[in-house]
């Protein structure tokens, strides 16, 4: 008897329980496995014991459904030095249950966790294999092309891009609208907003990524600019944009509640104020906020085709005997969109950040390139064949983590 | 020669143009007009002679494009003793036109224009008609069952507050997490949150709405109860809501920004300040802002469809002679789900706003009852079947507005 085990971890994605069907499907396709068995929010549940046999789940209606359906933890698993104890505990729980691999979905941290188990199986001669499959919205892992769950965050960034222009064009008055979206460290979630552009909007007029500092001046510059050619202007912008001194835009304009607790607002509604203080012109700020990383109803086809397709390859690579890799895509060609599946070492992607290129951003730092633009609309295309249930899709019940 | 003209006024909704499409379909239909203009900008953009003539526009495409496709205006029209010169130019343009029929799509300051412009014509012996043709995501206009674009709001909103459920279950922790919902007098919106529940989930745990006026003492018992039962729990709330003293509960936590101005936070952040401060406990805020009212990728075909009616209908009514007169929506029964169009004088409806009955709210005032959940659960239903072009929505060329 052999089993598979897996389990999620981080933040949602629309396409995270797409690479879960694929784990699945792969390991009911598969000579190896008896039984595939998922654990309750991750690590730390896998921990506690929160085991479930996944084997019979309905496959196609998980792969459509956003955010985990197992859970997710943010534990850090501390090392085997500090921690042997933590470590015996999960080889244990995984032996009794007959686990020969562990497959782990998730962005760098989970990466280094299949890293720490990896290596603490090679050095006890444990015989238990430790897989990495890609996930995060942020698009920020190393070595991979893109992640999954990226280009359906990107399709509802873009798709509401275009819509807010729609909304936005109405009256003939002068305005600035912000539209902040997710990304600490990393403009990729925002540069897709670029994606909004078409034969007779150049909506959003304005990019702004954390990759380049931002200067307040130049923004000022930048909106008058605009202003006076559209009148009604949208400025996308990454969450995460900081000045030259590294320091968070947010952090300039702390404001005191009425509990006496300095308050930062977010990245929109701080230039928001700034555009009203310094331009006096009509401004409001949108943050699109939790819906683009579980807007579900609105995922790419091809974000979960190629998520389903990494589930089943990191079976196969399974089965071949691998462990301490991460499942990775690669890029032959934009047009026709070509790509291959491949593994690399966990340690090249675990607990890195992969930036936006310098080189596809504008001189200016105030939009993407022609490569960024290149770059990500295939990840977009194509709508799932979502199910709908009086009126709302039709999601995996989740009962066992209500 | 007679031609019709239509004009769009107020806020967005996802179903603006599918009345538009509508009117454009029964004018393309009907024997009495030869053409359908178009003014741009509502009646501002009427004065300015801002007319396209859109007979042949595709209605199709345009009725699942949101926002308003010939643009909106927010204008105010005096009455005809303070600027009688106003009434002359809109009447001169307008039979300049050859236009026997104005048709306006609006909420209810819309309709209030209609009834002064058919007053202007009765008193002044002009055979010009004047229809109101209803619309607005707040669905707070009188007579009529609901308002085209409510139901599209509803949708996406429940969507919303679903697909939040699946993001803030992964964790086995406590948190709160606000969503604030557009409704400034009226809770119609808010209490579409009630539509996320299914068989697996009771997510919104609690809902309130402007009609009630709201406590923060019972909100603090009413969520430590839900914490205790839930552990994540998730709260709908009516940008709206006030105290017993009808103050807006945003005017309580207004706080200072760097530039010494007072800054109202939104509803949703005040109540997430609000709950970390008393609870301590993790808590975050989600305003869905812009979107509840133009994701036409999200629309109601339900909604859609009686949209498309009810501009048709309007032709048919400006056939048989009628003037001064909105269009109606009244149900017959919620299962089957059956409606009848109809008319209703317009000063029955101008400048009036229908609330949420009080009893379709529970005696807490957290909730709504199931006889709410019954009346809008129709609205929601069915799917567009919208096109897409490179991965996103293909919506009508607003060039005009750009």
């Amino acid at each position: 008897m052999a089993n598979c085990l897996v389990a999620q971890s981080g933040g949602p994605t629309s396409a995270i329980n797409a690479s879960l069907a694929g784990v699945v499907r792969g390991a009911q396709n598969s000579n190896e496995f008896d039984k595939c068995l998922g654990a309750l929010c991750g690590i730390q549940g896998l921990m506690e014991e929160r085991i479930k046999d996944i084997t019979d789940v309905d496959v196609d209606k998980l792969s459509l459904t956003p955010s985990m359906y197992l859970g997710s933890c943010r534990y850090k698993l501390p090392s085997a030095q500090d921690a042997p104890e933590e470590y015996e505990k999960i080889f244990d729980i995984l032996k009794k249950n007959d686990v020969t691999t562990f497959f782990y979905i998730g962005g760098n941290d989970s990466m280094d966790t299949v890293s720490k188990l990896h290596a603490y199986a090679e050095a006890n001669n444990e015989t238990i294999q430790f897989i990495g499959v890609p996930k995060t919205i942020d698009n920020d892992l190393c070595v991979t092309d893109h992640t999954p769950g990226y280009g359906s965050a990107a399709k509802f960034i873009a798709t509401t891009l275009l819509e807010v222009c729609h909304d936005t064009a109405i009256y003939p008055i002068k305005s600035v609208t912000i539209v902040e979206i997710m990304g600490r460290d990393a403009g990729w979630l925002a540069g897709a907003a670029a994606l909004a552009r078409n034969n007779y909007s150049v909506v959003p007029h304005l990019i702004y990524l954390p990759e380049v500092a931002f200067n307040e001046d130049e923004f000022m510059e930048d909106l008058k600019d605009m202003i006076d050619k559209h009148g009604n202007v949208v400025v996308a912008v990454s969450e995460g944009i900081k000045d030259s001194d590294g320091v968070y835009i947010t952090s300039t304009t702390a404001a005191e509640d009425k509990f006496g607790h300095s308050q930062l607002s977010g990245t929109g509604k701080t230039l928001e104020l700034i555009v009203k203080e310094r331009l006096g012109i009509k401004a409001r700020s949108v943050e699109i906020n939790i819906p683009q990383r579980t807007a579900g109803h609105s995922a790419s086809l091809t974000d979960i085709e190629e998520s389903i397709q990494q589930g089943e390859f990191a079976v196969t690579k399974a089965e071949e005997g691998m462990s301490g890799v991460m499942i990775t895509i690669h890029r032959i060609s934009d047009i026709p969109y070509t790509t291959y599946l491949s593994t690399t070492d966990i340690n090249d992607a675990a607990g890195l950040i992969k930036h936006v290129p310098r080189k596809w951003i504008n001189a200016r730092g105030n939009d993407v390139t022609d490569e960024f633009i290149q770059y990500v609309k295939p990840l977009i295309q194509g709508e799932v064949n979502l199910k709908y249930k009086d009126g709302l899709p039709d999601y995996m019940d989740i009962s066992d983590l209500l």
